[in-house]
């Protein structure tokens, strides 16, 4: 069964605001079991909304909108469906009570414009919003559904969970739908690919995306069959599968990140962190910390960005830097040594690099970056090669900083 | 001039991904005085996509997608144009060495598969990015333009702001537009409104838009007229006239970010600043430090996660804690004074809050967080109330303390 959804507004299609009312719906209705090939979006404008409308509905046997059923002007989405499915407007006395009702709790006197949000399309039936005073409306005709829900996320949330999935699910669908995401770092997208794609055969109905962001690749599987049993089997023998060919690479699933993994290696193993960052300037602190709870394990850090910085606040030898240079070997160990005897840490990372634009030289091109690690046995740094951009430059490495740690701790080379 | 987006990927109509994609090309071509009437989110479907595309092509004279061009399988946003529009690929040679130079910079071999990534529609112009390896594909076809940008947010941001609207630019549009954008920071956009919009009337052509961000709000004005001058006329003088109205919260134009701003200052007064970080856990660091060259005047800081590094690392008196806990004015101080001492910074900031989403009390909710600002003559802490995420929170603090700095430097009460 394909579905579509449109979200309504000027706002939208300007970019004032970013639409998180449509990826919530996909999500509901794929996993109802909804196949969602188009979304659009439409400005305020009836004949837009009306074009597009027509479309979905001749493409889709579900299309879902949202937004323009408020009680203002500007709330032209009711006129559009009258004009689309040539229905005339009827009065429904029981919303307008609900609404009445709804005021009258709040010590409030119904402002007359509401009256509007009492007027249905004819032969539409509407599922109750709990929170605000714009009905979901739903037409079935032809065999295919519609459905106009309100733009306020909460006030959709809600009438789509409590309502319209219900309502879907009590009709016959077809299909079900498994996915999982597997979540991989320290290796690019396309060398990966060259880990996992050779022998590999995609089952009918099963598919495989790399997603590629600063923390890495992630790889995501989406499973359709007939019977959930089926999709969720189908999901996990391509997981399986994937995890042989990668496994070292793989740090978790789905709403894992590296921070909250090497986090709660941290407390499995009553270990603490702190940090001396210098290219990172802070990054690599506020990644870890970006995990509530996070004072369980980590303890702070030195941003020891000037050279002087390194030598007084961490005890780096000032001839290292006079020697090796801030980025180098010996000065990403000194840093890492430095933090964990200031701080009184279990482990302690360390960040020096060349994050660019300026700065770079023909042996240390801008990008080079050393991490360092010291822990209460030993020390070791490795040399990074990032890009040439700044802000992403500072965010790998202190993805990859994560991930030395987290190799670290559970041993794998 | 009608534009359309089509942004592509399974990730996207099955809700897996929220598109920031879209919104920000929204914003950009609406800038650049294209009206969108549709944005639409096409899956990982040939036939799907070039159904988008022959749509769109027809009813636009733009068309920029986003999405599919990386070197995997999955990645079938070319022959999706090869079909639509009926172009062999050919290869360039100068696109492969650019991407072969960018994995050597990494020390890394290119693998082979980016070798698809030098095929070109026949007759399309590319568009060059900085940061990764999938180049923008522009094809101009019946007087309309089509453009294939990437996926990955950053590549597609830097594309589209350094290429495609220099390009859109340098063609003849039919109106005139000149744009500005006025940086407020320390103050809510229902208060900049109240202080702006009292006897404000917009001349005919001219927009002005409130841009709310973590940084502050952006007052953005658009003015279309017959020639650049009056176009440019119109802006400036409506620049000027909001200017008047709000002057002490406005802390740069356009491009400027209150990071750079702030950085300017410093060095124009031949000062220093180092940083005492509790809840920002370093995002203040890197929130100064992405300013490139901020080594002239950025020396560092101390992260204090933990109250023991605030006492051992920066001096703060353990009975402040014990008294008035490490959320407090008295705690703020400390930590400033005790980071430009550690430092030896003309100025330091700190900042210690309850970030979130636990650990609030009555007395101190979630939010609650106290910025100090310690300096050569006086030392000064203020409380401020953001919200209840985490994050943003944090982005917040960092952003306030900034400014604190600002009207310090700049003497404004």
């Amino acid at each position: 069964m394909n579905a579509e959804i449109i979200t309504i507004g000027d706002e939208l299609v300007t970019g004032f605001r970013v639409d998180t009312n449509c990826a919530f719906i996909c999500r509901q209705l794929t996993s109802a079991g909804y196949i969602i090939n188009f979304t659009t979006s439409v400005g305020d404008s009836i004949e837009s909304m009306e074009e597009a409308f027509r479309l979905a509905m001749r493409r889709a046997s579900l299309v879902v909108t949202t937004g323009g059923l408020g009680p203002t002007d500007d709330d032209i989405t009711k006129k559009a469906i009258v004009k689309t499915f040539k229905r005339n407007l009827i009065f429904h006395e029981d919303i307008l009570s609900e609404i009445k009702e709804r005021y009258a709790r709040r010590g409030i006197e119904m402002p007359a414009i509401n009256q509007n949000q009492a007027l249905l399309p004819q032969g539409a039936r509407f599922f109750p919003n709990k929170t605000g005073s714009a009905v979901g409306i739903c037409i079935a005709e032809q065999g295919k559904i519609f459905v106009a829900l309100p733009g306020v996320p909460r006030e959709m949330e809600q009438i789509v969970q409590d309502e319209l999935i219900p309502y879907l699910l009590s009709l016959k669908t077809t299909q079900n739908i498994s996915s999982t995401t597997l979540k991989t770092t320290g290796i690019v997208e396309s060398r990966l690919a060259e880990l996992i794609a050779p022998g590999l055969k995609l089952e009918q109905g099963v598919k495989l995306a790399y997603l590629p962001g600063y923390s890495g690749v992630n790889l995501r599987i989406i499973a359709r069959a007939d019977t959930p049993e089926e999709a969720q089997a189908k999901c996990n023998a391509l997981a399986t599968e994937i995890a042989k060919k990668c496994d070292k690479y793989i740090f978790g699933r789905d709403d894992d990140t590296l921070e909250g993994i090497v986090g709660q290696l941290l407390l499995d193993n009553d270990k603490t962190l702190s940090v001396a960052e210098s290219c990172t300037a802070g990054q690599l602190g506020m990644t870890i910390t970006s995990v509530s709870g996070a004072s369980r394990y980590f303890v702070g850090g030195g941003i020891v960005y000037a050279n002087e910085a390194k030598i007084e606040r961490l005890g780096v030898d000032p001839e290292i830097i006079e020697k090796d240079g801030a980025v180098s070997e010996e000065c990403a160990l000194a840093m890492a040594e430095g933090a964990r005897q200031a701080y009184g840490s279990s482990y302690a990372l360390s960040v020096t690099g060349i994050a660019g634009p300026d700065g770079g030289t023909e042996d240390k091109p801008v990008g080079t970056t050393w991490i360092g690690l010291a822990s209460a046995h030993s020390s070791i740094a490795k040399k990074y090669n990032f890009g040439t951009e700044r802000n992403s430059n500072r965010i790998r490495a202190s993805y990859a900083a994560l991930e030395l740690l987290r190799r670290e701790i559970l041993d794998i080379k």
